[in-house]
């Protein structure tokens, strides 16, 4: 292998698709403007064989088992991976990734809807253990919950086996909704079809739109409003990802790049064309962390011991210790060599640390964690 | 602003504590190599006032409504975005991130217990809004699924107000359990003492292990194993992140980088120390998509159109076009300006590219999705 060859591994069954063969042309371009070449291997042995052995491989290629396998052997060798087109946020040491914002693209997508006034929106044809339909469903609940709707959960419709279930449990609640979402153009043609056979019409009645644009939602009819993704974009970010991991060296890190999506406008959304925002205020609402963590009494308490702990050096957390062990004031003096208003200067910062006031607060306090038996 | 100062915008709130000073000294120190300069600030308006317009931000700061606030002022401006120690993969455009490897961290605690032969692990005390608990769930979960075990969900301990909940639900059951992970230190000391209170020992009738190693897992006894993180490592990162984004230029893409964390062995898992090989195979078998979708027989039979669609040139779609009208293979000929054997030659491939054997087939799967109006 050459000093200006990096090595890409191109699983096999990809190499027709034309998604594939964008991401490896972004490569190759963002390679070339540094006098750079890709070299693409099919075969996982070859690739080991060749490539030298520190140096990081692009992966290209849909989740499979054989991917699994590869990336445990490239991985298993203390082999650095970028998966080019696949989220690999989710993935372990090792593997860095490409891919299209999903969040972005979805709350894109929850954006243009509400422009269009369509602010029922539900989201039909989720797959209940699949994780990106899974992030879709968190987003559009998290969007609904922030403008007031009680149970947002209800604009979720999941199928287990067959995807027309999600279409019937939607159409009996259909008078809820002004559009629908699905996680794909494939199952977005099938609702619109659905909905044609049962007397509803798109997008009269009711707006659809979906992501990844594939070569349907063009020729369909209606035609389908989808996300599209710029897979050359991605190959592109691949390439400086390489770069980034070839130039730091850092073991164990991982680099993930997200690439924006863009909004194709068709038949299904009736051409509407909205002049739009950033998405961020519909996302930082949604990643909002509910629950009472912070406000738990029991978890706010030991929290005041560990700030308390953290602020002590080694001097104070003596002192700690002996008021634990039940220790007189003289006593801790005698024993620290310390001035009775060098005591009680530090007692009233640690008293403070652990927002208490006085020693038996402190000790009442503190015996919840720390017996007389302790480590400090 | 100097040409040669990397602009921080530092939460005033998290002056005083060690894990945002450790990443403030991470980014200097990466900084300094390259001749840079951290100017930290503490009030977005001066920032926004002073910094170069176009020049990327590191943001420090825990997560808030402040946070929140000055995310979208920030991002509302087109400033691009670095949030060090928090993970921004769910946030929106113009937002990157440095942070700890979560996954990675909770698939090496579970590869850990189960070196030390303690397999039936629970994890409790999980928060059921929090996307980091969740996180942890999924991945345990996952793990306890591919080794066999027929209910994983049993082995979640969830709570809603009180923490105690949590506990008192795992004591009824305590029996299944060799080992539990709590998903941080403060939790996992009341859990500790929960077990006390109640005659169960830590570590010899059970393991206990946590997140994020806090100055009291250190000092409490039993001491807590906890997985540990590098902040100045985070630090540091986000300067190069900085780096990265200031020579690209990438508007709406945004780079995550993960750090890895290590174990702290302590005596709440009887100090055993193990060597461990990477944590892929935990994660990556967890990160397997589940679930019906490809085998699903009309998204099946979509993907059949899709497939022809994607490979057909203009002629063929004209081709199909004549089929789905009903046109005879004579009319098709003379529009199109076919001999008899091109026609055929493309027919088969048409067919081909469908999985389909005839023209009664063909017209059969494509009369699902592609009625006689269409875009073709």
């Amino acid at each position: 292998m050459m000093n200006n060859e990096v090595p890409v591994l191109w699983d096999e069954e990809c190499l027709n698709s034309s998604i594939y063969k964008d991401m490896c042309n972004g490569i190759s371009a963002a390679a070339a403007k540094k006098q750079m070449t890709a070299k693409v291997y099919t075969d996982c042995a070859k690739l080991m064989e060749d490539a030298s052995s520190d140096r990081t491989v692009i992966v290209i290629g849909y989740e499979s088992p054989r991917l699994r396998d590869n990336l445990l052997r490239l991985t298993g060798k203390k082999k650095q991976v970028i998966l080019a087109g696949l989220d690999a946020e989710r993935f372990g040491s090792g593997i860095s990734s490409t891919s299209p914002s999903r969040r972005g693209a979805t709350a894109m997508l929850i954006q243009y809807l509400v422009a269009c006034k369509k602010e029922r929106i539900a989201l039909v044809a989720c797959g209940e253990s699949s994780v990106n339909d899974l992030m879709r469903c968190e987003i559009l609940k998290g969007y609904l919950y922030t403008r007031g709707c009680p149970n947002p959960d209800d604009a979720i419709f999941f199928y287990r086996e067959r995807v027309d279930e999600s279409f019937e449990a939607f159409w009996e609640k259909r008078e809820n909704f002004d559009a629908v979402i699905c996680p794909n153009d494939y199952v977005a043609l099938c609702f619109i079809r659905y909905c044609e056979e049962h007397g509803l019409r798109v997008p009269e009645d009711l707006y659809v739109a979906a992501f990844s644009n594939r070569t349907l939602s063009r020729y369909c009819k209606p035609s389908i409003t989808s996300m599209s993704i710029n897979f050359v974009d991605v190959g592109e970010c691949s390439y400086y990802a390489w770069e980034f991991l070839e130039n730091h060296k850092m073991e164990d890190h991982q680099i993930h790049i997200t690439t924006p999506s863009s909004l194709i406008v068709r038949e299904s959304t009736a051409y509407e064309m909205h002049e739009m925002d950033t998405e961020n205020a519909i996302l930082l609402d949604a990643a909002h962390q509910g629950g009472p963590f912070y406000s738990e009494p029991v978890i706010a308490n030991v929290m005041h011991v560990e700030n308390c702990l953290t602020q002590c050096d080694a001097l104070n957390l003596k002192i700690i210790q002996g008021i634990l062990n039940g220790e007189s004031y003289d006593s801790i003096e005698d024993r620290l060599f310390l001035s009775r208003s060098a005591l009680n200067y530090r007692l009233k910062k640690i008293f403070t640390y652990a927002q208490t006031q006085n020693r038996k607060e402190f000790e009442s306090l503190f015996r919840h964690y720390f017996t007389k038996e302790n480590n400090l």
